[in-house]
């Protein structure tokens, strides 16, 4: 695996100016009596972020020639129901966490209770931008209610909601196996991860073949080897991505991978999972280097 | 005004029935590790009430000819939101209540961070099942995204949220006035029966014409007549519907129709908004006999 090119850091900057500049407009705070929520909204959608889900998107929809503005705005109502579960993984009741990649949290900013309905408000205008026709350019209703299934789907019980339980639980155990934590980030970071791949897809025509079973076999391996990286970085890292102090999930007793395997296994699964992600690419050869590079980026990632 | 037939409370009970079939097969709980969030999901789903939204959506349907299975469907979809709505405002941060119709809230009786998941799994519901199309009979894409469209902008920070924040915001001020309590009903309660409503006439073909208005017109009365019966009954009922100690809530200084207008003036505007709500009925003669007669059962009702 070599160092991502040039070509693929201007590509992956332009994608980011156009999530950043989306996700600026759907935050925009109307004068009204509930400006409050929108404040809260706005300060945890914009507060930052790798904004893999929708780069990912983004990439799938090119991939298969989708137009590239719809899936901006797809990609960005899937990082709105990001944004919502990460307020709500932080509220007291969840983690209880004060900081968010070195900034307050959002309940530390606002009420509490404000921070719960912002949360509330995100995933419900996931919706709300999902099925507005005036959003998109070239997409059909046929289109649009597949990606709004597509999204639910993995946003719910089955997907990161079942997850977050899943994680609940398993906090209380002492004896949580490796293939709990897999089945655990497989459904609480690993659907949305794979969603946003199959939305682009769907963007861009591509439903239930052999070229959409590819790109899942790529995403599904790439969400593990996502949440691996973020594993190891927690304890290696200069930096923890939550601003939480460094090893803080081993300390809290948390299970992670490198907690379950230790370091040395966890880096060989990460690896292993990137190189089955790329390889389900090659399907597709050189048309795929955006996403080949993109899975490279990520395991080589210091944040 | 006269009393409702029997034919009304016979076709009620057939729609309560239809109702309480369809939640119980949507709250159905897995046999998977996340089951805790759905036993909670269920605890709240079928906890009771009057199903005054699903209904409403039925009953509309029906007086233009939809398919009634469809809008079983889509008033439950619809019933869950109102569920998720109610959950996150029992919760300590927000109004902190113990019980909601004589029973423990779902916080009491699940862990605090299941009942906020809970909350989120059932906004997320709705949307799952209006976006699947093996959920209905007669819909295509552009009718179910037309639907996902009017539910998701009811209940988002311009319609049920919005109103909610606004609540928040109000009950800290001691100047609200009469204006700023109908603002905020009408998107707190009145946006989900105006809804309710819509996503009848949608069912039933009708998308923005006379017949479409006329509805919102009656949906829009009633909707604040049903608040400000509500607020009545707290003041007058043997039984306060929340399971809360009658008069509760002008002890706690909270805003009401009551407090604010006084008795006898809240009574006269809730039979003058039931009224035109009835009166927008005429357009359609005989033929909406059932809903002008669930105007005036709830003009009556006492819980």
């Amino acid at each position: 695996m070599v160092k991502p090119s040039k070509e693929f850091e201007k590509k992956l900057e332009l994608y980011i100016k156009l999530i950043e500049e989306k996700l600026q407009s759907i935050a925009a705070v109307p004068n009204s009596p509930d400006a409050m929520v929108c404040e809260a909204m706005k300060y945890s959608l914009l507060a930052g972020g790798k904004r893999i889900r929708p780069v990912i998107t983004i990439a799938c929809a090119e991939l298969f020639g989708g137009n590239i503005d719809d899936a901006v705005t797809v990609g960005c109502a899937l990082e709105c129901i990001h944004t919502y579960s990460l307020i709500h993984d932080d509220l007291p009741c969840m983690d209880n966490d004060d900081l968010r990649r070195g900034k307050p949290t959002c309940h530390k900013v606002f009420p509490e209770n404000i921070a719960l309905l912002a949360g509330d408000a995100l995933l419900n205008k996931a919706f709300e931008i999902m099925s507005d026709k005036d959003n998109f350019i070239s997409l059909n209703e046929r289109t649009m209610i597949e990606l709004v299934r597509t999204l639910s789907q993995a946003s719910g019980t089955k997907g990161m909601i079942g997850g977050q339980v899943i994680d609940l639980i398993n906090e209380k155990r002492d004896d949580v196996d490796i293939q709990e934590l897999i089945l655990m980030h497989k459904k609480k970071t690993g659907a949305l991860i794979e969603a946003a791949a199959s939305l682009g897809c769907i963007i861009g025509g591509v439903i239930e073949n052999e070229e959409f079973n590819k790109i899942s076999q790529f995403s599904s391996n790439l969400g593990l080897a996502f949440q691996i990286k973020d594993d190891i970085l927690d304890v290696t890292g200069n930096e923890d991505i939550l601003g939480k102090p460094i090893g803080s999930d081993k300390e809290s007793g948390k299970n992670t991978f490198v907690t379950l395997l230790g370091l040395e296994k966890a880096e060989y699964i990460l690896k292993r999972h990137t190189e089955v992600s790329i390889s389900a690419l090659e399907y597709f050869g050189d048309k795929a280097w955006f996403l080949k590079e993109l899975a490279v980026s990520l395991l080589i990632r210091e944040k």
